[in-house]
């Protein structure tokens, strides 16, 4: 079995974190960098990742995620936030930093720009950060494993009222909108129902369609 | 640097693949597999993956995505398909799946079935949709790294038209709508104009916030 594969067979959605062990910063660097590294659509990294380490908001938000023990118990709480809504300014901030790192300028990646321009400015806002959302499950995706590498647990969870994030944090103000909440930390000794369980995933056969 | 940060930092979105050389089988299958074995919201894996090897199929779908070569020319063509709908049938699917394979039955996770037969069976089929195309993306994260493991090139693609491809790959009668399409292959010799351009990312300072 490869590195990766058992990586990911090792993982679950840790349901109970040890709240005495934190996770060293190093670690945690080494799970942004990768998430920082991943691809997105067009290059334009249309979220941040917001690492709350202060208690009182992570006590704050806790109600409005179904009281989920994770959310104060984890070592650390990564709140994937993605854009409101691409603006000329974003997107042209994204270009230019291409442009300025790669110190070349070509007409088809001018084209290219003008193309997004015409393409996201105008289309609504909700549609936008539709789009920006999907993004941020590319790092979602990417953090796992970077977590599991690390052997680090980790909880993806949906099951928070984004509004009231969002205001605890004041994303708004940032133009930002939470998406996807993802605690960090090491599994706890005892009290956690799902550790022991099998993972279970439909067969390749019922996942996997071949068009030959 | 770990082995992850240097894998992502090989690939990149491949714009021109060599058409003579052909992934080897095992890897797509590792490739497939970690697909298959990575999170999804709940567990409901509400996607699948297409592997489109007919050579008809794939000239058909190229004039609906830019025309793009790498539609042709890469050695595999997966599409990530989401379920167009959450449905009893499936949400009851996969937690009998559960059961049979735990081979326990337990009130926490009869009550969770409930619960989001309650949620998500009401909802309306776009709602729903678009939550099973987020968890794809995940599997798109999870893909790309699976990749660059094996030393594949791949190119994450959002650039077609996903109600053309749903009509050639008959997906409406399987009951899912294409999401992301992911040629898989091998970078040509020449003629890639993105390979040798320097891989641009935000900073860390501008990409991750901090609040402690």
């Amino acid at each position: 079995m490869s590195d990766l594969l058992s990586k990911l067979r090792w993982r679950y959605a840790t349901k109970k974190f040890d709240s005495a062990k934190a996770v060293p910063q190093e670690k945690v660097e080494r799970i942004l960098e990768a998430i920082r590294l991943t691809a997105t659509s067009s290059g334009l990294q249309p979220y941040e990742v917001i690492v709350v380490n202060n208690p009182e908001l992570r006590a704050q938000i806790q109600p409005h995620a179904w009281n989920q023990a994770q959310i104060t118990e984890a070592s650390h709480l990564l709140v994937f936030a993605a854009w409101d809504n691409y603006t000329a300014e974003r997107i042209n901030m994204m270009f230019d930093l291409v442009n300025e790192e790669r110190g070349v300028r070509n007409e088809g990646w001018e084209n290219y720009r003008q193309q997004l321009l015409n393409t996201y400015v105008p289309r609504d806002a909700e549609t936008n950060y539709q789009h920006a959302a999907r993004q941020a499950y590319i790092g979602l995706g990417t953090a796992l494993i970077a977590a599991a590498e690390e052997e680090v647990d980790a909880t993806p969870m949906e099951g928070f009222d984004p509004a009231k994030v969002d205001e605890i944090l004041k994303l708004h103000e940032r133009g930002l909108r939470s998406v996807v909440i993802l605690p960090l930390g090491y599994r706890a000794a005892e009290g956690d129902w799902l550790v022991s369980l099998k993972k279970v995933r439909r067969s390749r056969e019922d996942f996997v369609i071949e068009m030959k």
